[in-house]
């Protein structure tokens, strides 16, 4: 490098450097204001211009529908946390994140947080994380573990009234946890509530249970594989509030074999939870109620690359 | 001032703010300290503890090999930031940014940037985050368009003598650029050298081409869509490098349809590249030497699940 260029490298990293420590001691520098309406404005400033850009492209209607959803995200670990990163950069209008972790160095080198935030509370790391990369949307945390009968409670009423507009409920809650408990709350509360949620899940397969059960192994993934079911939750999630594209009933994927199942999953109409009966009642009714859809094949058409 | 003193000045200020923000960050707690040998201990403080467990975990034999491994990643815009992050965070021993772009606030909706880092070069602005996240990783950046004469050779030189110990070539180059002429660059360059590379790319479909060319549009796609790309290519950067499951030759992912077509690409025997035409003699000289694979098929046994 020659020494004009590395001047300039220098005084970038001392500008960098000041707006970052501004920002510590509570200056606010380096933060964009807040914006109060998506422009589709094709400016190098705008930060939604690109996601914008989808609505003008005819893949999304009314790109703009973002800011006005809620999302609670329950777990903000290895899914979790990517999945509140990617809808925080969308323009999400809301979120909710419940868990009741904290982050240790051991989540560094997989997820999302940073090594100073060792020690902070999962949803308190991610809250800070993400209100500075987009002051935009709103965020509301809960730490604790919502499978005790209070917090249960607590996170009924949340899911109930914690929508962008206080008293309405959220638009959609996300199940990003990894044990059988949580994942049962989640369902009990979103089938009372009559509140759709989405599944992820994250599972080891193809190991020698003999070998998982010695001493001091667990049972882990890849940060790839993660981040790989965190992008197919939140497509599917846009695809959801946005109304594009087909959102798939179940999609799987295997990593060692590159393969994605899709598939229906079926309710089970014997199911020992009552409220999971009334639902599967209800859809039967919605869906017979519903004109038959027509499916319009149309030929993918390629026209333009965009990695950058 | 003459410009080595104002050179000595800036680096003071940036030692000086450092430290600073350091301090603001929790009394320099911030960093952790270089860990010079991957342990597969299991505590909260180890930061590789659950990446090390995918080998006891019989996935990957030597997960400890990630950290004598330099990767090149050709452009880090939406696919590549996101690359770097995750071979950042597995650990890798070393990684070589190209890109000549700046981050604008267009971008930190989508990708991986800070609004904070407006105004940096994207590859200063990745080291900068991924340093902190891993100081462990080294990194060489280059701010420069590698389709100039002069960049290129500069470009083929750091291919082949920027490994971990200079001198040696990188294991492995990865495109994720967003034209087609850096895209050729990377194929000229990798054919000349033999140097293995992977290709990623993000493409808008079903799109009117009328709408397209109206002012002020542009092509984009979602975020999700280049962290799935993103995704899909670090995992089979793991596999290629630690040696365990299937390296898919071409892997697709239609974001509308959930659609994820495997295949394999065959080289064209009359290419006009004389060293791609090299390199596919030699591939079949090599594969011709091999002794045939023997394939075991297993039973996919599901014992645990994590998300966290």
């Amino acid at each position: 490098m020659d020494s004009a260029s590395l001047m300039e490298e220098l005084q970038l990293r001392v500008r960098e450097l000041e707006e970052a420590l501004a920002r510590e001691q509570g200056g606010g520098q380096g933060q964009r204001a807040r914006i109060k309406l998506m422009s589709p404005e094709v400016t190098d400033s705008n930060p939604y211009s690109r996601l914008m850009a989808l609505k003008r492209m005819g893949i999304v209607k009314h790109y703009e529908k973002i800011c006005t959803f809620t999302v609670a995200v329950v777990g903000v670990g290895g899914v979790g946390s990517v999945t509140a990163e990617m809808l925080t950069r969308c323009g999400i209008g809301k979120l909710l994140l419940f868990d009741y972790d904290k982050v240790e160095l051991v989540n560094v080198n997989r997820l999302f947080f940073q090594p100073h935030q060792a020690g902070l509370s999962k949803v308190q790391a991610v809250e800070h994380t993400l209100r500075n990369i987009n002051p935009d949307v709103q965020f509301e945390v809960h730490n604790y573990n919502i499978t005790t009968v209070d917090n249960f409670q607590h996170f009924m009423d949340r899911i109930s009234y914690g929508g962008l507009e206080e008293g309405k409920p959220v638009d959609l809650v996300l199940s990003c946890v990894d044990n059988f408990e949580a994942r049962m709350a989640i369902n009990t509360a979103c089938n009372e509530l009559g509140q759709t949620w989405m599944e992820s899940g994250v599972i080891a397969a193809n190991i020698d249970e003999k070998t998982l059960k010695r001493k001091g192994v667990c049972a882990t993934s890849l940060p790839t594989t993660m981040r790989l079911v965190a992008g197919i939750l939140v497509q599917s999630v846009l695809k959801f509030l946005l109304n594009f594209g087909t959102v798939s009933y179940h999609l799987g994927y295997s990593a060692m074999q590159d393969f994605f199942p899709t598939m229906a999953m079926k309710p089970n109409p014997q199911c020992n939870d009552k409220n999971c009966r009334k639902q599967q009642e209800e859809y039967k009714e919605k869906k017979a109620a519903q004109p038959k859809q027509v499916v319009v094949e149309q030929e993918e058409e390629i026209v333009h690359e965009d990695n950058g």
